[in-house]
């Protein structure tokens, strides 16, 4: 994490990766290639080949990946060439999974781009694709050699993104660190008006935590389970606009309100504690409006990988800074906290 | 390894992996199922969901993987699902290379019901699909929780297939088990009669030697390229007929015999060894007739998933039962064995 890292990657990979290979492929879109293309490859003796995803959700599937490997093919890449994702967690996500599968497996690094991405996306190993059915369905668990995460990018970075990324800190505060909540309960107007020291903090924060959990169980059979804090209703509501009018940590925003609720009426946290939490989640909104109805997104949960021989699983926050995860809610419990984040929404997009 | 496993499939399934999953899937082929389906099913309370491939090299696609794991998404598969690679080599790839990404990965075993898929593909933990470049350019290493080879299975399998499946087996002997060459050579029409004894034999040794192999060289970073002997131009052959016209082994019994020959010419093999070498493989005969040109099966080897950094790899036994990997063949060296070959076919076939 630092500064100016995107204008030095060729000998900061070399640093990771030994000599570099013959064909270093950057896979990225149009539109931030267009803004640091030149910087990235300012450092390189030999100009990477870059490779174009589109923008947006809808491109994340299983024909792109086909696509890229293809073109990987016609350059002449093989089994020694290193792949760069440079983007924001799609690019993440659908690069690191083409650096799984490309003949069996080639190394990467990865260059998030996006405060999301820096801070969720990029730790962890994760890659993957959707399908129509769901978002990541498939994918693999592949690292990457190293993640640079430049702050220096996050200049360009539209304020409706940065937003949506910080709900990643919030959820990481809440389940797992509660000097950050305070920290981002003191600091809204720095983290907003992006302070490089208030940023670096929070993000630091936010990848130490994800780190220490992926660490401690990388294939979450437990632990990790607890970083899909809001993301149960949070994908819910993304599969049920077809990934078409919010951004993830919108979805996972207003996905934590709904299980804020559950935990409330469960009783692992106090009513007080719950709205704090609440409260925190809209002093980095707005949130977008939400016009669905609780009992299709009850219906879309169905699917969700968390769940395995059909046990429902959910993550609760315990107080503030712990969370568990329960497998006996059921649908009935999900629609009403789906009706009160519904509620919620309306209250505030009147 | 044994005769009457597939009817017995839910105990020993049960046996490696614990308890059975609420979801149990069987990739396989509709022709298969026809003839094994229901002593698969037999041992299951609950029946397995079948997933059909359609038979053929140009059926292993990530348009089919995807195809597949969308049914496992509407037949209610989630992390916990347990997939049943049942058929030939194709379905095993295409099988293992579906659990490795399904949901970033769920258990499987491996029943190949050909001689092929019992000697080789089921053995090493390599799946994958093709890309219209080249065969294998996509792929996983996921090994399975187990390989069920019955040999009762072998039964309905066509005589063609099975003379394909041996050349794996010459090549198993040619490379490290000088051994498994002379009971090759002494015992052809045992084994090509489906004498399970020999049969047995024939496939235990190989099985052994493969995983030996594998065992030290997973990622096929040294040792293990030596599997790959006859591939070179054994792939190139089946590319530029788009895998149409020659079986995989045929491809990799003429392979072979181009082979011999250039390394008769390097001098690592004597004459009279080459000589006796390319008896054998003809012995498992006939090769189907090759009209081709050599400089074209030269240039389908550069997409070679073996090549690195440029380099062409090609493995060259060494006497008998011995092989080594050179990084320094030439263009034309390739094309003076690829000729010798052709030759060699146009005299088979006049």
């Amino acid at each position: 994490m630092g500064s100016g890292l995107v204008s030095s990657l060729a000998p900061r990979i070399e640093r990771v990766a030994g000599r570099l290979p013959r064909r270093i492929f950057v896979v990225t879109s149009p539109e931030i290639w267009a803004l640091w293309g030149e910087a990235v490859s300012a450092s390189f003796a030999e100009q990477p080949v870059a490779l174009f995803l589109p923008v947006g959700e809808k491109h994340k599937t299983l024909v792109n990946v086909e696509k890229l490997a293809r073109q990987m093919i016609s350059a002449g890449g093989d089994r020694s060439a290193l792949l760069i994702a440079f983007g924001g967690g799609i690019v993440g996500d659908v690069g690191g999974f083409l650096a799984a599968i490309f003949m069996r497996g080639i190394r990467y690094v990865q260059v998030p781009t996006t405060f999301l991405a820096q801070v969720d996306s990029s730790v962890g190993g994760k890659t993957g694709v959707n399908l129509p059915e769901g978002k990541n369905l498939i994918g693999s668990f592949h690292h990457p050699l190293a993640v640079f995460a430049d702050i220096g990018v996050l200049g360009t970075l539209p304020d409706r993104e940065l937003r949506a990324g910080l709900m990643e800190s919030v959820k990481a505060g809440i389940i797992r660190d509660r000097t950050l909540v305070r920290f981002m309960e003191e600091h809204v107007d720095d983290v907003l008006r992006r302070d490089p020291k208030a940023l670096e903090k929070v993000i630091a924060a936010s990848v130490r935590m994800k780190a220490e959990v992926v660490n401690r169980d990388e294939r979450e059979n437990g632990l990790r389970m607890i970083l899909n804090f809001g993301h149960t209703l949070g994908h819910a509501i993304e599969q049920v606009t077809r990934y078409k009018v919010l951004l993830h940590g919108e979805g996972v925003g207003w996905g934590m309100v709904a299980a804020l609720q559950l935990a409330k009426t469960r009783g692992t946290v106090s009513s007080r504690q719950a709205e704090r939490l609440e409260s925190l989640v809209h002093l980095y909104g707005p949130l977008p409006p939400l016009n669905l109805r609780a009992s299709k997104l009850v219906a879309a949960t169905a699917a969700d990988k968390k769940n395995t021989g059909g046990v429902r699983r959910f993550v609760l926050p315990v107080g503030i800074g712990d969370a568990g995860v329960v497998d006996d809610v059921t649908p009935a419990e999900l629609e009403s906290a789906a009706a009160y984040m519904l509620a919620r929404a309306a209250e505030r997009h009147p």
